[in-house]
């Protein structure tokens, strides 16, 4: 069992109850799992274990374990590791005992969730790993699988990431094309500050230097950075660190992100790590049938 | 407007409604847009064209569509290619004409949607290139998105794939998890055989050349030949090839699903399609505010 | 306790409780069961037993057990005979001890689903016992009631009859009004073949011998022989059995059924197992109260 | 165009639209309709029209209207005959011009609504016209498919038929059951009158003359004469007409409700009328595509 | 532990847990309680008092424990009273035991339930104490918080009162604008009576002497006296009472309920009850953490 | 038509039609409103006014608005107000034209929505208008219906106040009860500033000047003050005024809200504007029926 470095937020459990339910509903259809239900008894009981392929660092075990025990409120889950923690290649992430049938049934529903969590948690941490040592963190966007976006955060969240808002909501981020459709970013950040809530923070999109200059003129928290080169980051870093959080976001791979945190932002988010991670490739392997 | 080549599956237009609405509420939550709120007034009205940073197939345009119209009722959604048509770099998929507000709050929401779907139909459509002109078709799996799986599939539609089963329910794959399950291939097909519904295809997942010859014995519509070498499946079409359908699966990649398709294979699942595609990077670029 | 003589597919546990939850709702509306709440204390615990009023073979006993336990976690529901057994007049199907209040709040709910799936499980075996000896199967069809498919497919089963397709997305079936809006069987048919899924099974009706000489050009699994005289299906027989599987409908009666049965076809299918069952007449009586 | 003789309960329009998407979902599943979206362009237009092989009364239209504008809203649905009318074997009750795909995949939802409510109607008008001239009603009760109530409830007006309590929260019904569990009526009905609230009617199940009397001597609006026999209804009405509501139930069927309403009761009450109707037999008929 | 005096209506148990969970899902969103969750442990436990901070009448345990439970299924809940007792200014509600993470993010659900319907049921119980020895009872109308409705009925119930009609569903209620839209109470009533349902109630609205004139001359089972003085009040006593029930209703406030009460009619209706309580001012006091 | 003096957060428009929905299917129940069926028939049209009792602050048109919309798509509901704007005793906040059923069926949902949250307006007017000349601004809290939270924080803006954080999830905010259990002031901060996220403010609750010292060791964004008295506010402002953002909190009236204010402090939050608001008295006018 792994150890938990810090507090983390936890999945709110009913979103978990209701998102396992509607997946294995979307898996179920009105007649069930036709071939499970054809060849296994229903007083057969079984184990299996869930092993990865390749090392990751796993997220989403709550909502594995929710789907096999949907199907069998009595099963045994297990875990060899804890949400955050990091398998190898070959290593199991938890193992299941109970009925044969809700075994069979769940797999693929707790699978593609694993999977795809990890994934995401997964290519967090090689980020978080690319700036270590740098002031900077790693952040996630609003560029979420719809339906999903309280668990991709919380994967994040298991990566070593941190969360930019979850939606339109919780926080002001005025971006180009507000800035545009306004007619200039004074025009909008006039506006912007004529209500205010006092319990919400508030960013701006910049393209340029002078943009930002403009920016920081207003009352705000924190300032994006939008496809800067380092050269612009670095004096853009000159220019306002420790006035305002500063963001940098667009066109960062794997293979520039430590040059981006080299700059001295505080920040960069990555827009793929929600919406191309590669999915952790795991499966249920069995191990015994009784 | 490019044309559709045949006929197509439709997504469900109820589906559809449900999935954009439930997506706004995710993003919108108790307090709405509170950037766009505050800074464009309601009456204004703007246009925009979604354009893509890559090339790509496209697939979600329904979804985009009922987006902006969840919110602008009245909005001008135009398409410039259809679901299934190639857009080049740079190129614009729709263009919008409605309410400043519900162009930039639904924004995201169509993005999502749309950059995940075209995704899964251009790395669909790469693999459909890498066996033209074999009989090889290429289909996905189950390993679907939770709560997206109608879409996904349909995406996979429209890069010029095949759908495999929608779930448990439609038709029965006996897996090697079952197979272990019941003690063996021929326990299990056994067991199946007893019931039987006469709409109901079946197909079996063997890993060897001797659990095929034992699967042939049986009534089945087709064989999963999982993780086999070229060789083998060489042998194993040659065993079996017009007596049941030939699936290959396992291991399949860009680079080698040619060397698979030649073996005869009929079909060739690639679980990657869903699970692991890469978002079609595409933007919301403002085009005028009145 | 009867016993099951195979495996049988499970109705999913998840609909179970859901439409238990939505009756109960129905029945209860907002201020719950004013009578029983006025009369019978809280603390008031009872028996009661499930008693037929005529025979009939039972289906939907799991319904009738959630609607109980929904209102009373603790409540002890036996069962004498299980689903898809059969149970003489006057005999009891199951026993319940539990609080008064629950007992006689979920009466109703109880015996609704289990009155009409019996009635269900109970025409269907009728039709069974007539086929007997002959290689025909009795199958159900879409005429179901909005909302109850899954259990009404399920109710058949138990009767002894098999399921046709759960809906308009797991299998193909060609009908009249496709033909005439397509302009002709084979229009219909060369449109179905431009595109087909491997795990899709393909129906056509027909009408004449004619259109099921048309119909065996194409590559489909089963034919609709649609309201055909006793000689016409003979000759069907003769002219495609073994090549497709063969279906008769249309006018099918418990008197009539035997000698469509005897013609030799595959299959016959009756939508009046699921639209004009008669209810299995129950009642709940009560033993006893503490 | 039948005439509406007198005002009527509408179905409230909310559960219309959310019992049709309902049904629509439960029978397109994820992937639709994949014949009709196989064979049918979507820009086809066609008409039919809704025929029925035998004679009844109609019931359902706002729901069967409301299954093909689910699909497309620009489809027109003319009514031959509306809610409550009679139709004759082989007339067409209405006619649907609209897009050939909406026509053919609402097929089935529509009526399987329409077949069931107008069998319910039609059982009923068959009742009322054997108590035609005595002063009884025909009613039903809560033995309804469940998650259907509110229509059949509705389909039983339309054959002319009252309703009885709509659940178990809209009146009081001291049953058997209540009696049995509190010990006697009279212990049942003191508990009652204990409470009361004062727009809720109540109603007391008899089963003899002696607690008939006892009944009576409590404040009641109603009296339930549980399976009598003609010879005590005839008592029971001596007794009692006029002071309370009469209503005989139990073991009514076509052949004697005529002599039962002989007696004077005020009401016969049958739980046939929605738990054993037999489908109206209803048909697309198929009149043009373009 | 105080005791209750009669058997009562009980909250059906579905609506509370229906309740509890869109009640804590409006409040935890989809990042959940991230300040609960950063300061405590996921293992820590605690103790708490539910305390008020003025006298009054208790209502909506069940939704307060259910709102705890939802959280952590295992917290204790232990009533230092029950719903419909009185509690004294300072005095302690309920006690609860369990994970303190569940404690402090339920606090808030259990408290917003709690303090509004325990501010209905005080608020009726003063009424109900106004009128303390005249045969007049104090009820609700259908001026409900929407979304509330079953619980705030149950309130009023726990203060003394009792219920009006629940909806327009389940009594009839011809009031002024029926009237005026109808062209007349005659108008009105006669269309009326021209159906009728056996099992519901019949209540017209007057304004005048005359209007109770005339309603007295149908069949209906109450009047409402709305907004008359207390002569015209003693009037309408003098010359309905005992022929239906008389409800008092428009103006009534708890300097004028006993002098209306005087006047000797049956009822008393209060909007206020349930449109304008003041909520029973509450809190969650710390006792202890492990 | 008043003016809109400034930019205003709008109701996302999918919570209204939502929430609309809810309430009428709340008090349609399965039977609909069988008054009005009974009395009007179905093509009537008819007009009337919303008119109010008391001078208010007017909220929830559009959920008025949707409300009658729900039944007749075609009404046509005028404003003679918009939110935010003031009516006077007698005026009408709107009129309209339709279907007299859906006017009559509507009324009360329309009322029971515009009625409490008018109330809300009402009162926060109230106290901002205390306040006024002062910087103090008048916030709302979580104390608020459940179930209509978006719409009770609207009506708090409609009403000039602004609303503190919506949930648990987008704002911190210490109370007394993490300080408890944290086991201190110091405790519970050192756990908060471990994590932290950078688009989310964070507030600390303090009792006494000593506390509030210590919060201002640590980076947050507000405090705030709970019941302290004016010298200790004094005080508080003298200490930590531009420092963090000062918000006085508890025992706030209408009496003191002024003195409270004049302290210097930023904010004043009262939980009585969401939990314990009159309702702004309405009743729909009944002007003509064609």
């Amino acid at each position: 069992m792994t150890e938990r470095a810090h507090p983390r937020l936890e999945l709110p459990q009913l979103l978990v109850e209701q998102a396992v339910q509607a997946a294995l509903a979307e898996d179920l259809g009105l007649a069930g799992d036709i071939t499970t239900d054809s060849i296994i008894p229903p007083e057969a009981m079984g184990e299996a274990a869930i092993v990865v392929r390749k090392a990751g660092v796993v997220a989403g075990l709550d909502l594995a374990e929710a789907a096999f025990k949907a199907l069998d409120a009595e099963a045994v889950f297990t875990r060899m590791v804890d949400d955050g923690g990091r398998i190898e290649a070959g290593g199991a992430i938890a193992k299941i005992k109970g009925r044969t049938r809700a075994l069979l049934t769940a797999e693929r529903t707790a699978l593609n969730f694993l999977g795809r969590l990890s994934g995401i948690a997964t290519l967090t941490a090689a980020y978080v790993a690319q700036v270590d040592g740098t002031g900077a963190r790693i952040a996630c966007t609003r560029k979420t699988t719809p339906g999903l976006r309280a668990f991709e955060k919380y994967a994040v969240r298991c990566g070593g990431g941190i969360n930019h808002r979850f939606g339109l909501y919780d926080a002001v981020l005025v971006k180009d094309n507000h800035i545009a459709a306004a007619g200039g970013l004074k025009a909008a950040l006039a506006m912007l500050s004529a209500r205010g809530g006092h319990m919400v923070k508030i960013e701006v999109e910049v393209d340029t230097l002078d943009q930002l200059a403009d920016a920081l003129r207003f009352p705000i928290d924190a300032v994006l950075l939008d496809n800067m080169d380092i050269a612009t980051l670095q004096k853009a870093v000159a220019l306002a660190k420790g006035r305002v959080l500063l963001e940098a976001s667009g066109g960062v791979s794997l293979e520039n992100v430590a040059e981006i945190a080299a700059t001295g932002v505080d920040l960069i988010s990555v827009g793929a790590l929600t919406h191309s991670p590669r999915n952790l490739d795991s499966s249920l392997e069995w191990a015994a049938a009784r």
